[in-house]
């Protein structure tokens, strides 16, 4: 069995939107080979009106087009020492792209959801095999005011949806870890009780050791990256940039350490508000190499830790992660 | 060329004396080919008397064993982000062996060193190409009164010198790292200034980016870690254990934390004064995994830091490490 990891092309860190060639690619299991012509997404449940609807349907229905950061629970895992069981994510588990498609909302609507449902459940059609040997599928749920903001997504930066993407039809939950974003989508459920299935209890929870009770990983907590440079440079004026993000509130500070020295970066805020935000700093750097590090703020006042406390599955390592700047 | 770098075997992680095969392994260069009944050490410099001994006329003098700890300066490594260039080392680049062999110090009687002489270089019979590529050799010094402490080492845990460990001779520079105790000893030199060479200060050195000077790596800093259990264990009563150690004074404290709650451990001091000291916690330990760091205290009153600066050669990462329990 193939099952694809990959971190976003290092030729793409600098574009606001990532091509989708270089965009992370996070599988739990191999990517189903699924046709767009005979494909069908159920919704069921707790609904008014059970319904089937064809790829050729969901591109008959109103179509929107949501600019959203992507990133994995586990990026930067291998920060954490030991490393925890997972993907050894370095810090490169995290994308932007303009996904298009159907509000899922609507098709909400279409339905009749129940005023008794609490979570929509939704399932790929991806699986494999629990660690006792039975199936398992890939199943996620997601409180119903989180459901209407999520797009029942066809096609990504413009083009079609490709496999490893979730083709023909994905879900993109805008904000929440990419966990949520369920690939090769085939079945919603409208359901009256929380959903508590091996990935919503078991895993994409964080574990702590200090005996709290596990928390699910549901919006992305404030983060930053370095984007450039990642080569040598030349000694002078450099100018150091990267992105931000936060899927709890807007980025609205960031915070640069050239060798241990923190200085703001100006931030540009993005037009879209699900889109990861620029952050730049223009600094003269002598010859050597240079230790940097980023930090962001968001608008709820959380800011990236400068350490996280370890957790058994390794999630949300979203402590300021330090690069070496080399300058000639 | 192929250049041996190995960590510590795991199975002898609970042995005070490492055997020969599991010993760590740190080499710069090719393991050089030397040849016993042929290979001389020269002793010259600012000596009344210059000399050079074969590996009879040393095995012919008083003979001394001391245990020491090695490590090496570079050990974990992997803890600092972003990973500084050099041997990417974990946790193991540290062992304890029984050395044997003349003291340096009969020897430099012997020669008859100078009042003039500040440092003892030593020379060993590995060598390679430097950056601009230049043949450079492995060449180290350290003060007079370090290497009066010095043993020059022809035997390992009772056997003679293998290759990988610096056959037919050696220095072992007790408490110091590793890079001190020169393998496949050619010559020392007894010198009237301080040794500026490419070992000495320009690799070996902690060079923080704070704009401080760069420190020469000298005596081992106070670490230590855990070798037991390294497996799965059942619930129930646990005895976690370990090694400490430190190149500036005793060990007087170890502290281990199980899930964040730091209890102090029982240490059982060494009779040989330059080797590590076991440490032991009984602990009791439900199901599950759990998150255990451990942490020395010398009698210089230094303490293993729970995070280290971050410096550009990744030397002396003496944090506290991670290990997962796993209890089933």
């Amino acid at each position: 069995m193939v099952v694809i990891n990959t971190e976003i092309a290092q030729q793409s860190l600098a574009e606001a939107i990532t091509p989708e060639p270089d965009f992370f690619v996070r599988s739990h299991f191999e990517v189903p080979d699924l046709d767009a012509a005979s494909h069908m997404l159920t919704i069921e449940g707790a609904v008014a009106n059970r319904i089937e609807l064809s790829i050729d349907d969901l591109r008959a229905m109103p179509q929107h087009t949501i600019v959203a950061t992507l990133e994995c629970a586990g990026n930067n895992r291998t920060a954490m020492n030991p490393l925890p069981p997972g993907e050894p994510w370095n810090g490169g588990a995290v994308s932007t792209a303009a996904w298009g498609g159907v509000r899922l909302d609507s098709l909400l609507q279409l339905a009749g959801v129940a005023d008794s449902v609490v979570e929509i459940l939704s399932e790929g059609a991806d699986s494999g095999v629990a660690e006792d040997g039975s199936p398992l599928g890939f199943i996620r749920s997601m409180p119903v005011d989180v459901a209407a903001t999520a797009l029942v997504a066809l096609s990504m930066n413009g083009a079609p949806l490709t496999a490893a993407h979730g083709a023909p039809v994905r879900l993109i939950v805008p904000r929440w870890y990419g966990v949520a974003s369920v690939k090769w989508l085939r079945r919603l459920e409208a359901i009256i009780e929380p959903y508590q299935g091996w990935f919503q209890r078991d895993r994409y929870v964080i574990d702590r050791v200090d005996g709290s009770e596990p928390v699910p990983v549901q919006q992305m907590a404030v983060s930053s990256l370095l984007s450039a440079p990642l080569e040598a440079v030349t000694a002078g004026a450099v100018t150091l940039t990267g992105w931000a993000w936060s899927g709890q509130g807007e980025v609205v500070r960031v915070s640069v350490a050239v060798d241990d020295q923190w200085v703001d970066a100006a931030v540009e805020q993005s037009d879209d508000p699900n889109s990861w935000c620029r952050w730049s700093l223009t600094t003269k750097l002598l010859a050597g190499t240079h230790h940097v590090r980023c930090r962001a703020w968001d608008s709820t006042g959380r800011a990236q830790p400068l350490d996280v406390p370890w957790n058994r599955l390794g999630y949300v390592s979203n402590a300021a992660r330090g690069y070496s700047v080399v300058v000639l």
